[in-house]
């Protein structure tokens, strides 16, 4: 059994890793390309792992793509743990059409989803008309709509859309999710298919972009959503730039529908300098950096090996992908 | 059985009113001080009420201390339903004295808590860091340190107390709990009595006043407390004013303990137009407003009206105050 991971994850699991697998074969991967076992430097050609796993750190030092990358053009790749949600990337569907498993990495859900909930009641309660007072030096009342009277629609419920749920919900919100599969979950008052999300936009005051980018889902966010849209509301995306329409959002925001937009990913990354978005006064752009929180190595790390432990014993690995999602 | 209430709650809930005491006598006080008892203006010597509700109407036009007022002076009050959680003014010491029972409002712990979680939250995201990138059309990483690892203290866990708890404690954060009297409730980590609050703060992000201004908590936040305070914590006060020591705030601040402080009540209101606060970077200044949001009348009819049962039926009332909380 042979692994390929990251230097840096090897240096924090090493211990734990060997008391889950002993005679375990590691491959590190250094930022800079170079690959090592036994403290050797190897080459690709000379190292034939069955497990791969990008860890969070790759997203930090930059190297993510290359990492995962390599990890495609293994021969006999059998287990992928990915340090992202979202399989979209050409790599994955490749790495799955060799027969390797994979399992998408859940970390960051709890940065996104305090990204999300933060972001919104930034916006519900009257914090910018309170600074406003503040700078006149004006005692001033700022009304405002509880968010204990607002409605949210999650489009989406994978690993993101529970974690917003069980932060949003004790607010006292009514929460409807947008999702194929039914579920029973305490968090949601209603689920709705995607056929049925036209019908219930115009009730939302939060609506929030976190499913993955397919076929059925690109461009959902388009003309005909916006202008379903509640006047005043916000939309929020942290999925994938291509779930939304850009243009037709600028002509929307220009009607209040939606009176903000909270973009974390975009149709081209990095956002280019001279997009009208980054000046738009109703837009917030943040640079896909949702997930930038300071518990995702623990949490992925602790992800990873109780997978490893699985993947030994032959029981089901957790969080596995379906050949759907990277569009096989 | 005559009851006293502002014009505008009867108009409110007089159906729902005859349905509990169907020939209580009502006597409704306009904005303008006038009286009317079954349409005809009365003076306050032609009535002789025993019951006593300070609508939360009363807040919103302005007419609030008026009103307690006008009960301070009713000779024979058995029972005031206030719709404020704080009884430190002198009137509800004068109606206690002359044998009152006093119930206190409630209505507004739902907007108070939304205030305290979504400033605090608003400040421990970097949403300040991404608006200023975005400004600059950069594209830039905003690490951060995330909720799910901070350490909140909450002095005082009356009303409000528990509603911020129930919308902070899913994010994952640590909470302490400063209060006399021990609780059993799983949203709280750990109870301690307001003598270890020095030994308690010096782990804390974020530390909430919502406790009751008495002998023993005013000037709470002093030159001492401050000291104490981890560098880089959120103080939020929503309490009053007297709670916190405005002098020994403004030289803590130099040392960044705390960072920032959100203040929505201060010694002297309104805050006086020559204040340092106002145009101090690290403090948040808001016109005693966190309550006012938009279902405290709906929240504070129903609780009225479910005391008043009980009164009729001579159950115990719902959040009724001790005396030591009017100063007897």
């Amino acid at each position: 059994m042979q692994i390929l991971m990251t230097k840096s994850s090897y240096e924090r699991v090493q211990a734990r890793l060997a008391a889950i697998v002993p005679d375990l074969e590691v491959v590190t991967r250094a930022p800079d390309g170079v690959l090592e076992r036994d403290g050797q430097a190897v080459s690709l050609a000379g190292i034939n792992p069955d497990i791969g796993w990008v860890g969070v750190d790759a997203a930090y030092d930059g190297t993510m793509n290359a990492v995962s990358a390599m990890m495609a053009e293994l021969p006999n790749l059998r287990w992928l743990q990915s340090a992202s949600a979202g399989l979209d990337r050409p790599e994955f569907k490749t790495m799955m059409a060799k027969g390797a498993r994979i399992t998408k990495g859940n970390a960051q859900a709890v940065p996104i989803a305090e990204y999300v909930v933060g972001q919104a009641i930034s916006l519900i309660l009257p914090l910018a008309q309170q600074a406003a007072l503040q700078r006149d030096h004006e005692w001033g009342r700022t009304p405002y709509k509880e968010i204990s009277n607002t409605r949210w629609i999650l489009v989406g419920y994978g690993n993101i859309g529970p974690e917003i749920a069980k932060r949003i919900k004790p607010f006292g919100v009514d929460l409807t999710v947008v999702r194929r599969a039914s579920t029973t979950d305490d968090l949601i008052d209603r689920i709705i298919p995607l056929a049925d999300l036209p019908e219930a936009l115009p009730q939302a005051d939060v609506v929030v972009l976190a499913c993955a980018l397919n076929d059925e889902t690109r461009n959902l966010a388009n003309a005909a959503f916006f202008r379903a849209l509640k006047p005043g509301a916000i939309l929020i995306n942290i999925g994938r730039g291509g779930l939304l329409d850009e243009d037709a959002l600028r002509e929307a925001l220009g009607r209040n529908q939606p009176a903000h937009a909270v973009l974390d990913v975009f149709a081209v990354e990095p956002l280019p300098a001279d997009s009208w978005m980054w000046d738009h006064p109703q837009v917030r752009v943040s640079a896909h950096t949702s997930p930038m929180g300071d518990g995702n190595i623990a949490r992925a790390d602790a992800f990873f090996l109780a997978n490893l432990k699985r993947y030994v014993t032959g029981e089901a690995l957790l969080n596995e992908a379906d050949k759907q999602e990277v569009g096989l």
